[in-house]
This record gives C-alpha cells, structure tokens and sequence, in this order.
C-alpha cells in the first residue's frame, strides 16, 4: 500500500513553457476538492532549497489559464545536483508537512523528481512541460502547440516579404534536439525544405532542389531550420547556401524566444488542465513516480525513470510529403 | 482489381471550415506528383451539375495554405438530392475523364459522394471538413481547431469585460448538434458551466452552482452554451438564468460566425495536409469510398457508409473535471 | 494659485476599455516620482462611496499595461447621483487626504469628477476611456484602436466565409451614438456599405446598391452597421433587406463584447500612458478640471464642462470613398 | 495648366511595408471610378523597365485589402540610378500611353519619381509606405502601425519568458536611421531602456539604470533597441552590458523581417485607402509630383524633393516619460 498524501508541492522547472499555467491551476483546484493542502514551490528545485514556499487556495490560480510563462517561476539549480542541495530542499518540505509533489517540466526537471523520490521515498509525479515535444510516453507535450502555432505565425509574416521580393528565407526555430517545432511549422507554412537534428533532410539535398527552383524561375522559397541542426543553425545553412546558389537573395531570421512565451493555444491550455487534474489523482489512488501522459486519447502513466531515459522519435513518412507538398 | 484512377476531381461542401485550401493543397499537388489529371469542382455538387470545373496544376494552389475558407467555394444542392441532378452532375464528370474524386465537407457531402459511388460506380475519397468536430472515425476534423480557438480568443476578451464589471456572460459557440466546440472552449477559458446538446449538464445544476457563487460573492462568471443546447442558445439560458439569479448582472454573446473563418491554425493546416495527401494514396492504391482519418496517430479508414451513419461520442468524465477547475 | 495636490485617488469608470491598465499604470508611477500618495480606487464612484480605497505603490501596477479591462473595476454608480452620495464618497477621499482626482472613463465619468470639482472643490483630471472615440477635444480615446483592431480581425474572418458561400454578411459593431467603429472598420474591411447613427447613408441607398451588385453577379457583400442605427442594428437591417432582396442568402452577426476586451495595441498603450503621464503633471502644474486629449500630436487640455458637453464630430467626406472603394 | 491624366501606372519600390495592398486597392479603385485606366508595374522600377506591366480593372485588387506584402511586388533597381535606365523605362510608359504615376514606397523611391517627373515631365505622386515612420510632412507612414504591433506582441511573449526566468532581455527591432519602431514598442511594452539612433540615452544610462535595478532585485528587465544603434544593435548591447553587469542573465531577440509582413491593422489599411485615394484625387486635380501624407487630421501635400530631403524627429519629452513609468 502506499502513502497517503495529504499536503503537495507544485513546482515548475527549467525553461517555460505556454500551458504551464494551466496545469498549476488544475492541480491546485483538484487538490483543493480533494481536501489536499497546496504549497507553491518558486523558481523550481532552487525554491526548495531557498524554502521560497508559500501555501496555495483556489483564489491564488484565478484568472491565469490564459497566461504565458508560469506563477511560479521557473529556474535551473546547479545545488540541487548534489546529495546536501536535496537534502536541504527535502526539509523545507518535511518542515510543512508535504508529503507529494507534483513537478511541471522536461527531462532535467524529472530527473529532480526522481531523485527525490529515490533518496528520501517521496511520492512524486511528473508533468511533460516543454516546446519541444520530445518526452516519451504521451502524444502532447504541455506548450508544443502554441510554440509551433507561434512560429506558424511568425512565418507567415516572413513569406510575405518573401513573396513581395522574391527572396529565400531561412528561418530557424527551436529545437536543439528535435525537429517537431521545425518539422511541423515548416509543413504548415509550406516550407519548401526543413532541416532537423535528427537530419531527415541533408544540406545537399537542399542546395539541389533549390537549384532545380531557380532554374523554373520559382525565386520566392523557405527553409525552416531546427537551432541543433548540425550546419549550425539558419546562419550556417544561409553561408552554405550563399556559396552554393550565389543568384539567390537569401535572408535569415531566428525566431528565438517569443517561441516560448505567449497566451496558451485551447490545446495546450486543455492537455495541461486534464494532466494537472490527473496528477493529483494520480499522487491520491497510488500511482506515484510516473509522468502523466495522454496517449492515443487516453491518460498515460511512464515510470519517471522510462520517461528520462526514453525519447519520443519522429515518424518517418513526413519528409516525401514535405516534397510533395511543396513543389 | 479496382479500377485505375487517371484523373481526378476536388470539391469542398457543406460550411466551409479553415483548412480546406490546405486539403485541396495537399490533394491537388500529391495527385500531380503522381502523374494524374486535376480539376477543381466549384462550388460543390452545385459547380459539378452546372459544369463549373476547372484544370488545376501546381501554380492554382500556391499560397493558399494559410487562407481560411476554400478557394473551390462551397454550397449546399438541391438538385443534387434527386437522381436527375446526380446524373448530370456525374455527366459533366464523364465528358473530362474524371473517374476519382476527393469530397472535402462534412457528413451531407458524404452522403453525395456514397450516392456518387453507388450509382455510378466512381471512386470517391471524404476527407472530414467541419468545424464540429463529431465525425467518426477521426480523431480530428479539418477546422476544428481554429474554430475552437477563434472561440477561446474570443472568450478571453469578454473575460476581460465581466472581470472589470463582476459580470456573468453567457457566451454561445457553435455546435447544433455537437457540444465539442463547447466543451473544449469552456474548459480553456475556465467557464464556470458548459452547456451543450448531449445533455451533460442541467439548467437546473447551472443554477444551483451561480446560486452558490453568489452566496461567496463570486461575482464574475462565465457560461459557455452550445447553440443547440434545448433551453434555445444562450438567449434561452439568459433568460432563465435572469428569472431564477435576478440580482446577476448578465450579458449574452453570441460568437457566430467568426468561428468559420480565418488563417487556420498549426494543427488544422498539418492534418489537413496529411489527409490530402493520403486522399490522393488512397485513390491510387485502389482503398475506395472510404471517408480518411486519424486515429490514435495513424491514418484510418472509414467506409463512407459508416461514416455517415456513425457519430463520435463524446467521452464522459469532462464535466466532473470542469466542475473541480472552475471552483 | 492652485491648490498643492499631495495625494491623488484613481478610479476607471463606465464600460471598461482596452488601455486602461496603461493609464492606470502611468499615472500611479508618474505620482509616486513627483513624490506623491496614490490610492487605487475600485469600481468607480460606487466604490468611492463604499470606500474601497487602497493604497498604491509602484507594484501595484507591474505588467498590467499589456491586459485587458481594468485592475481598479468599473461600475456605473446610482447612488452618486444625488448629493447624499457623492457627500460620503467625498468624505472616504477626507479621511484619507486625497486632494486630487484622475478619472479614467467616458461622458457619465466625468460629469461625476465635475461634481466633486464644483461641489467640493476638488482638484481633478479626465482622461478619455471609451471605445467609442466620440470625445470631444481629442484625436484618440483609450480603447478605440483595439477595438476597432478587435473588429477588423473579426470580420476579415466572416469575409472567409461569405466568399466561401457567396454571401451577404451584415455585421454589427458597437456604438450606439457614434459611427467610429463602424466607419473605421468598414472601411479597413472593404465594406460596401457602412450604416452609423450619423445616417450618412440611407437603408434605401443600400438597397439599391446591392440591386446593382446583384445584377452583375457580385454576391459576396458586407455590411457594417453601428448598433446605434435607426434600423435597429444589424437584425433591423437583415430583416429590411431579406423584404427587399429576397434571392441573397443573408446572414447576421453580432460582435458585441469581445470588441472591449482584450490586450490593448500599441497605440492604446501609447496615448493611454503619454495622458496618465500628463494627467498627473496637469494636477501637479494647478491645471485643473480638465479633460486630457491629444489633439493634432500635441496634449491638449479642454475644461470638463465643455469635454461633457460637446461631442466629437465625424468628418464628410468619407461616405464617397467608401462607395468608391468597395465597387 | 497642368496636363489632363488619362493613364495612369501604379508602383511599389523598396522595402515592403503593410499595408501597401490597401494603397494599391485604393488608387485603382479611384481612378476607375473616374474613367482613368490604370496598369500594374511589377516589382518597382525593375518592372518598369522590364515591361513588366500588366492592365488592372476593379476585381484586380479585390479581397487584398487585408494582406501583407504587395501583390505588385517589389524590388530595388540599380539600372533605374542611370539615366539610360530611365529613358529605357520611361518608353514603356510611353508606349501605352501612361501619363500619371503613383509610388508607393519610401525615400528611394521617392527619388525615382522626382528624376521622373524632372527629366519626362511625368506627374508623380508618392505615397509613403515604409515602417520606419520617418517621412517629413505626414502623420503617419503605411505599414508603421502593424510593424510597431508586430514588435509589441512579440515583446509581450518574451516578458512572460524574462518574467518566468528572472532575465533581462535585450529585443533588437527594425530601423536603421530611426527609433519609432523601437520608441513606441519600447513603450508599450513598459521597457526599462530604449536604445534609438537618435542617440536620446546613452549605454551608461542603462548600465546605471540596471545596476540600480539590480541592486533592489529587479532582476527582471526589458532593453529595447533600434537595429541602427551605435552599440551594434542589440548584440552590441548585450556584450557591453554582460561585460559591465557580470550577474545578470542576459538573452538576445532580434525581432528581423517578421516585422515587415502581416495583415495590416485597421489604421494602416485606413490611411493607406486614403492616401490611395487622394493619390488620384492629386493627378486629377493638377497637384504633382508631391507625396501624399496626413497631418493633423488634415491630407498634406509635401512636394517630392522636399519630402525626398528632410526628415520627421522626434519630440524630445519621451525618454523622461520612459524613466519615469518603467521604474
């Protein structure tokens, strides 16, 4: 049998994400139901070890289902990766009594939660909170949607001046990993090429059908180009490229960090509020140290270890399509 | 052995619904990639009775991605409900060549298109075009998304208003028969009740929560009523609403229309896409007279037949969570 | 000389409009660096009389200039009416030593601040806050440009629609004295027809113009009409039309609220701080009992009595453009 | 007496700006409405040479007034900065009768209407489309409103970044020889800096300003900057300010072309109907080779050399504004 839990923690952890707002709201409100105390944890394992601690009611999550970024802050801990970091942050929760957390982040943020569960016992679930889309063990991620909507948007704007001059465009977007945002923002706006991490599509391939397109006279074209991509980001395709196809008027432009912030799509804002709900009745019916998934429209519960150590991995049928599609 | 398809027709049907042009898009260019003939059917079935049919090729459909509505038009026939309007429609088919064609619409343009196969034998494709949302065997319909969307910005904004004046608004969607638009919307602006045609939730339940708000001088309220909720819309809850809670300050919008259009969103342009795409594989490898879905991450199936019979439901423990989130 | 004003109260009142949280935040800020108290006063005059006044510091007003409605609530207030009520809210200001009042609002505000300057000789300042741009004594009103934004996005989605189905869409838009919104929007939209409650087009001149249009076979056509219009709004006009031109498909809808919410644009920011700022300078300087406008790129400051009085004119010659530019 | 117009031509030259498809609508929609016929000039003063020059009639420019970019696109021309150039693309006009011309664009552009009209003697008229907003002798320029939006919301989702992680941001926007974008953005953003080219702050200004801030835990903070700063834009920035502020955690936007594109606002599609009309209005009634602009209310003709040598500046009362309302 395990613990009861009477008293949980909320946290989120390493870079924002549009959603998370939501998901602290629900947990908040369906602990609250249950009869659960809520404390709000600030700026992520290092308010745990600075004891930035402050106890939750309903009214303390009004009116920001609609919000960016998170109330409760978020942060990268360096203490927090050794043994006497865990054990100060761990008092700061035994001293009020928490005795269940529910932690909103990525990888790294798991691997907190894991942690502590693993040293001192404590139940804990996990939330996937990242733009990227990546964590294995469920279909959304908490934030993916606005991100790529935003980049959609963004991109947008660009082939206008694209189309107005003529010009190729490379546009990056995040992903130091994984390719979704590129990936699917590049098929939603009908990028004519898009290069990955998980390199799908190589430069040489690029600088061919770009040739084929000069050729056709078809002068106005974008690229979308993932940040890790191993050419080094839209600045090193856009050198590639110029030395390669010097006619061509090529640009670039880097979306960077207004890919993360912004008022949350209906589906971010939706995935967030049934895994906020879920956590807690995940921490309350036992099913502790797990991330809580929705996997083929159903709630999905990954072991925190699987959950880490597992990627979500790109389907491989998309890029004939992006060539099709956009010729 | 299915017959080969060589050339084939496009039409959109029914209301429009945002990323339509990226299905015929998708359609248009995966059917050129594939060696085949395509026309552009306007209109409808009422473009294919009057002959309004068209040669499309790469160029007809540049730039179009990102445009709500349909660039073929929509409309609902008449004609096309008795069999002499069939016959010529199916004629003005004939004298091209045409022998497939893509259906993008909801269930209506369905049953046009099973009519179309049974009759006369021509291979026909349904993509799920609609904003509502309730067609089986997909997970999601083309429009949806921006539609839901367009609804939740919409609510954001008249949050603001009944913040500042401690209002309670009674915000109507769309959705006749469907309470998805509802459902999804509500849950993503915090709607304190949702009401929508399944019946989930009472006027009565409704009146006894305001009842209680108002007890703790919550104040600022907002109900969320499909139109083809059986109180009569939101004017039809208002008006109980204000007979029962005369002390409530309470407004009615009605959304309307501004649901159907505009850019559609990330998810609603990739789908979309995809089942373009697939519409065109479909046809070629001889997969007939089915409607083109995803299910659970993967492309479906569906026999049109079914597909106009058959609805989705919605899944049953929504309302015991909007009841907790919105405390 | 003017009174020394050391403590200035701040209220919003009157329908909320997007830009007020920039006033707000302006004139608290501009107070507190010339050394003065502000308190925040909540719902108007009503909360004057009921004395919910609180004390505000520079926090009171962080990352509230780009949110919708209004921190300080607004209310239309009875009771300040009459005298007896305007007596005690006047002695809620005593008690706390407020000498000097901003009052952010429309018409029905500043009849109220020009109470308690005549009544009391209390020092104070208006600021335009009204959607409805009608003000006299100023090119801008906070509020005007997102609404009108709001309105604009709006209809370029039902534009989607009525040319998806080639259809007749009469939309209505806010002002119920005043045509701004509709003229502006209307023209930015391409309409072909704008009705205000200025009458500067007949109900018969619209008719005859979508005669016209109709015999040349352009049936896809928009409306605006201002709520205010002797026809009854957009439901008065349909109905008119249906009687008059029977074989449009005719549809209606009614933006309503979502036109006062939302995130202010950047000029609503822009002239919503310059006048916060002035505001305070202008009680500061001994100029008193003056409504703050900007006028022809300068700040322009017109006692309350005439700003109450006068109305600001719409100009005549857009008529003509706008049925140039629609043909 | 002038010369009577009977033709006219219709350029965009130069960066595009938002909008400039509300112009263009406008132009031809007025001189068709006086019985002038109007052509197309593909991409500037390249077309014109080219030939590239195409006969517009009413649904020519329909359903544009809400899209970005120009559909007569645009370019910068080397061969138009010599005279044969000219000579060769004055012939063009000539040969089909063109004796009118509207340019739409900025100073560049300018400059070839004005050699235009001095060594053909071609009635020009100029239009000022350009975001930078710096033209002398109007209001407002066509495109700046949507770009300063752009920038706005953009800038809006990065403060619930910098919010969440306690950063300074330093957000790079558009304007080499002007700080309008960056000045009214900077803002309505509530920026703590703005860094212009007009040089109204120095970097020791915000590096003592931060230092303060950081001194009292403001660690949230807001730099914006105009691309055409001294420090080298906002990279520059950031280098001077991590050399000067070690402690702060310092990240870098740069904003680029998604500024230029997008569905204008309601008041650049406004003044860009306007200013397309008077453009016709102004040939017609003799008034040449002037730009068209809007000042105080008022339509303003500056003759072109004019318009072509001087510059709009800024009012000097802003950067206290800025100090005093971000503090």
């Amino acid at each position: 049998m395990s613990k009861t839990v009477t008293k949980i923690g909320v946290l989120t952890s390493g870079g924002d994400s549009p959603g998370m707002n939501a998901a602290i709201r629900a947990a908040v409100r369906t602990a609250l139901y249950y009869g659960l105390e809520v404390f709000g944890i600030y700026r992520g394992y290092n308010g745990m070890i600075e004891d930035e601690i402050v106890q939750m009611d309903s009214r303390s999550v009004a009116n920001i289902i609609q919000r960016g970024g998170t109330i409760l802050k978020t942060a990268r801990s360096k203490e927090f990766y050794n043994e006497e970091g865990r054990k100060k942050a761990y008092a700061n929760l035994v001293k009020r009594g928490i005795d269940g957390l529910v932690v909103i982040g990525g990888n790294g943020s798991f691997t907190g939660a894991y942690k502590l569960s693993q040293e001192f016992g404590l139940p804990c679930v996990a939330l996937p909170g990242t733009i990227d889309k990546d964590l294995y063990g469920t279909d959304f991620t908490i934030g993916f949607d606005t991100a790529v909507n935003t980049a959609v948007q963004c991109i947008d704007k660009i082939r206008d001046t694209a189309d107005a001059h003529d010009r190729l465009f490379i546009v990056e977007v995040m992903g130091r990993h994984a390719g979704y945002i590129a990936l699917h923002s590049g098929i939603a706006t009908g990028a004519e090429n898009i290069l990955i991490p998980e390199e799908e599509t190589t430069i040489e391939e690029v600088i061919a059908s770009l040739s084929e397109k000069e050729k056709r006279k078809k002068l106005v074209n974008l690229v979308v180009v993932a940040e890790g991509h191993s050419s080094g980001g839209a600045n090193g395709v856009a050198e590639i490229l110029k030395a390669n196809l010097p006619n061509l008027d090529t640009r670039v432009t880097i979306l960077g960090h207004i890919q993360r912030g912004g008022s949350p799509t209906c589906l971010d804002r939706l995935i967030a509020s049934r895994m906020g709900y879920h956590a807690v009745e995940s921490l309350l019916e036992g099913r502790h140290n797990v991330m809580v998934g929705i996997l083929n429209n159903a709630m999905h519960y990954t072991p925190i270890e699987i959950a880490i150590r597992e990627k979500q991995r790109l389907g491989d049928d998309w890029m004939k399509m992006v060539k099709i599609l956009a010729s």
